[in-house]
């Protein structure tokens, strides 16, 4: 083991964190020493990984993943960080199985889960509904193995809600404290989380939201820009708000993306509808009313429309600081030109962006990994240094 | 290793058992010793694994799935017990695949099975075709093994057809044999498989012949009840009256839930729809009729409707051994006021039994575990000794 | 080790081949000995298979599979070659993901890269595209790589194409090879690849085309049959030709189905649609054009049943080589009176060399298993020779 290595485990032992047996949900109900503590393994993770270390922690056992919408990234960064800890992902796919006929999630929630180790939950498309049901399925789970039902209680881990998307932020965050050196240098450092247009509509609250919920921790200035009528939860403003003040740092609502621009160390501009329509969106989709949501979808976009200039160009660029603000998107981005007409940004600032980006998108499977570890292992660092000591070699 | 694995191992080497490389797909096909080395070796599976020993005999594999019909916990099992051994899953999906185009069962069988260990197979919704399907494949496997064309010949396990559904009935035997501390003492129990009224129609009748299939082997006084006009397959009922015989058990048919109730250790309430009924349905889906099949479904609801009144309440519980009679049930349950307006059972007597029935459905896994073992290897008690010796752990 | 085992890795210590992290896309992109390598590891696995030896390579990571179309044979084999390595399937199902928001190629292949070895990719569908698909990936990925996007550069198995289908020539001559004794036996064997009548339109052309830009590298006779109308990629027949003058075989194209059988000793009767008509059907499905597809398949089923004769009949095998030509097909086949009206082949031949086509398909697990060894590790021989010398069991 040398000097890179130690450095993760001693920090680990430092830290004060809580994390074993405790779902992830949202990064604001988590400690920053909890926070520090995902980072930390993720990048012991990628440390092993890279020096072909086998990180399997388990010799057989499963990790179910349960998408109720669409995903690419995600998917693969969650079987990529089961197949890292030695865990077969199976799939809970309802269309086929036998949920549609009126189970109850406390029973589905039991059913799946007598010899499994993680669940990764996606659920983002209704407003209100899917942070609650990844607690409704965690009390069941408390519940079935208090009742000595499931000999374990697994993990729940957020994959996407209608609120957070902490495997993102997170994610996104290992990046920013790759690229500025360490969450200490992040203080003061000025963020602009940013609403741009998209020839779509309906594109979910949690990244903003999440990014705002996690970066009010870090004494950063945190800026969230929209056009007016384009609000997040309110909840999570408020919580945003309160943090940066504790953190040292600040955020505010501003409608202009210049304004959030200005001087910014990092821009993050994203399209999101606002939450009220997807609060009337998730009443037409309860309602299967079809030409409700056709109707609301085409009120959007023309809304939209108005706000074709909520675009990152290299003219905005030019407010950031020294012009050289560095450039975050979750992916995929509306690119002008490129993936639609008019989008998020234009194809020359992506471009010029694009290789960080997909770092940044590579930390993912390594932050899911580190939750899981940390969910399941009392003492990762014991664990992360009994695979260094261990040696095998993930290839022969 | 302690005295309770070492009683599962003497039980193993003294019970005369024949399941190597034998099919699983029928309980009756079986023979009492057969059945009790698979509720062993499922105990045995559990036992390891409640103490963190890991249960891989499998260093690389594939356990296949064929899922004709929905399915959650079935497939969760699968999924479970395949991982227990070190198989991954591959799931032959008919509508992804090649099949439709007129390629024959011997076929396909063989092609999925070059560096296969274990098919299980789902197939329940036409009558007189499931269980055929399965020894089709088998016969299938058999020859290309014959020829040459397989290095070995994978093992079947049914995963529920239209004749029996083994992996459930013996998960609960092994649920029976735990509530009830021995198969001995089963003997002189009364069990009453009763049909219960639902809100739907078509649900397959192979858990009430599996249970009264497997239940009139070990003297019980198995009751089957339900309404004139709802039989099960004469095939399964005269061998039930005859295995009923040889065990010094009774078995016998009663239209009347009250009566099947009257002092019953053991109550299992479930809808199913008449066998004549299924075997009109089976020729409304060859033939496609979605007329005829709106035309049966309507039928049956409305003669379903008749008899609501056969539905597990309290009342009914206090006709059972003292009231206290275990209620069983595969699940999920039509539960009244809960997952539907009338139904099998009422919430009260349902909840009250919620626990040890989500405990009985934690023991499938371990049975399908305990199935692939036996079918792979000649001598099970020869492969848990050694992985207890070797007692690698689960997580590190 | 014995002498047979000792015997591959002695070839491949011998055999001049550059096969690691090439992607292979066409086989006639390969040297001879390159080829000749894959055929070796292919049995030295098939050898430590047969052994029950363990041929886990990789203690973790991911094989990434891609199908754009139905498969049954390539999906197994996909599979249970991952399986033989130690590496999980991910399968990347478009429908599922947020592939279809006008994400790039670039991007995607990125996304899906982190923490993969192994990308098989089938793409059929679209003549001019698949393989240039392919190498789009390809391309995104060795930029990805290349700019720290990601820690190494997953390999690529081309599952079909619109070109060639690598994995099934190969196993093809893996079996040829088997059944001769040896790649120098085959020189100057006359191999007959020829079209066959099917009831079915818009069969690829990888497979005949797959067969003459492989089978031209051994000096064998190469006759490429079809009617008039029926051809064949231009650039594929060109390379045929090549190939036959520099191997000292030869290759024509004939278009009777007797002068083709005439004294060969292997026969691979296969239908297949015009080249012509695959340019058609390329652009009405990219227009989704419903009604001209329909027209065209009407057009071309009228075209086919001008050519039933070209069947592969008890009478046609008499003109073979002693009449025993070896017969081959990729499966599934158009089977005369089994699969459908009239075919491909009637029942009497099919059956006869059921067996051997079955032995045939059964090497494609083990093909690529071999193609994703000789990706991943620079010397084979020597990773073959530790998995022999440590010699874990596949079964405890």
């Amino acid at each position: 083991m040398d000097k890179t290595f130690n450095a993760f485990l001693q920090k680990l032992d430092t830290t004060i964190s809580n994390l074993y047996q405790k779902d992830f949900l949202l990064t604001w109900e988590k400690t920053y020493g909890e926070l520090e503590t995902i980072l930390t393994i993720a990048e012991a993770f990628k440390y092993l990984r890279d020096h072909n270390i086998s990180t399997r922690c388990f010799d057989s056992g499963l990790a179910i993943s349960q998408f109720r919408d669409n995903s690419t990234r995600t998917r693969f960064s969650f079987a990529s960080a089961a197949n890292l800890l030695g865990l077969a992902v199976q799939d809970l796919d309802e269309g086929k199985s036998q949920i549609s006929h009126g189970e109850t999630v406390r029973e589905t929630s039991a059913m799946i889960s007598f010899l499994s180790d993680i669940i990764g939950i996606r659920d983002d498309m209704f407003l209100g509904a899917g942070n609650t049901y990844m607690r409704e399925v965690g009390v069941a789970l408390d519940e079935a193995f208090a009742d000595g039902v499931l000999p374990q209680r697994p993990g729940i881990i957020n994959l996407q809600c209608d609120i957070d998307h902490p495997t993102q932020s997170m994610a996104d965050l290992l990046h920013l404290k790759t690229q500025f050196r360490s969450l200490e240098d992040l203080k003061g450092k000025k963020i602009a989380m940013t609403w741009a247009y998209s020839p779509s509509y309906g594109k979910p609250l949690s990244v903003p939201q999440g990014i705002i919920g996690l970066m009010t921790r870090f004494g950063m200035q945190v800026d969230l820009a929209y056009p007016e009528g384009y609000e997040l939860i309110p909840e999570v403003i408020e919580q945003a708000g309160k943090q940066a003040g504790e953190s040292g740092g600040s955020f505010r609502v501003v409608n202009s993306m210049e304004e959030a621009f200005r001087n910014a160390d990092i821009i993050y501009p994203k399209s999101w509808a606002p939450f009220q329509v997807m609060q009337r969106r998730t009443d037409l989709l309860r309602n299967n009313d079809h030409d409700g949501l056709k109707g609301l979808e085409q009120e959007c976009l023309a809304n939209n429309a108005r706000f074709k200039n909520w675009e990152c160009t290299e003219e905005k660029m030019k407010l950031t600081r020294e012009g050289k603000a560095l450039y975050l998107h979750c992916l995929p981005a509306d690119i002008s030109g490129i993936s639609c007409g008019e989008g998020e940004v234009t194809a020359s600032v992506f471009e010029r962006y694009r290789i960080p980006l997909y770092k940044q998108a590579g930390f993912k499977p390594y932050i899911i990994a580190a939750m899981m570890l940390a969910n399941r292992f009392e003492k990762s660092a014991d664990v992360l240094k009994k695979l260094a000591t261990d040696h095998v070699k993930r290839m022969i």
